[in-house]
């Protein structure tokens, strides 16, 4: 087991789709983030904005396999390789990088972040 | 052109093989570092250690032609697509992501690093 090096107890994350190879997001995962991706086979990361552990898909259902971890030679970046039920980012794309610097669409939309985060009564 | 957050002056930025889809590695760059790569085609950086702008290949040889930049849903994390003279990795792998959390290669090295860093009169 390599010595991770976690800044303000984080370590960036990129998600890479295990098939497309595209690169699905990127987050931040503490120790226990870590940890846990380890023993339930399912991505889950820290919340800066929110300060909390999370587990992607958790509200929306959009859970991420994760079939891989890969660490960089100066032990302070993680690749997830993942398995993406439904799409990745909050707004439908299937990736959070679907633009270019100029704003132009170059992603595919997958769902409608409506239905899929406003649910009744939610 | 959209409006990248940019942290204590830097943005993650991760580099992609536009051939092989591979992630080759990730680093900051700070709006300098942004321009110029939009502006010459080539990668910058900004080294956090160094504390300065650095082109990727400046010392090596091992440039990145950018294909293509994009950014995501948050603005505050960038995908350099590149095409990869030599390798990425200072160690001499293609990807700087050549091992598992447990130290396993799983890489493919591609140069000999003492060949390449370390010239007579260097």
């Amino acid at each position: 087991m390599l010595n991770l090096k976690y800044v303000d107890n984080l370590i960036p994350v990129i998600v890479q789709d295990a098939g497309s190879r595209a690169i699905l997001m990127m987050a931040y995962a503490n120790e226990e983030a870590v940890r846990l991706t380890k023993e339930t086979g399912f991505a889950h990361y820290y919340s800066r904005s929110r300060k909390k552990l999370w587990k992607k898909g958790e509200e929306s259902g959009h859970f991420q396999k994760v079939v891989k971890i890969l660490t960089d030679c100066d032990e302070d970046c993680l690749i997830y390789e993942v398995e993406q039920t439904g799409a990745a980012c909050h707004t439908g794309y299937m990736s959070c990088f679907y633009r270019t610097l100029d704003g132009e669409i170059v992603g595919t939309k997958v769902f409608d972040p409506e239905k899929v985060y406003k649910k009744p009564g939610h």
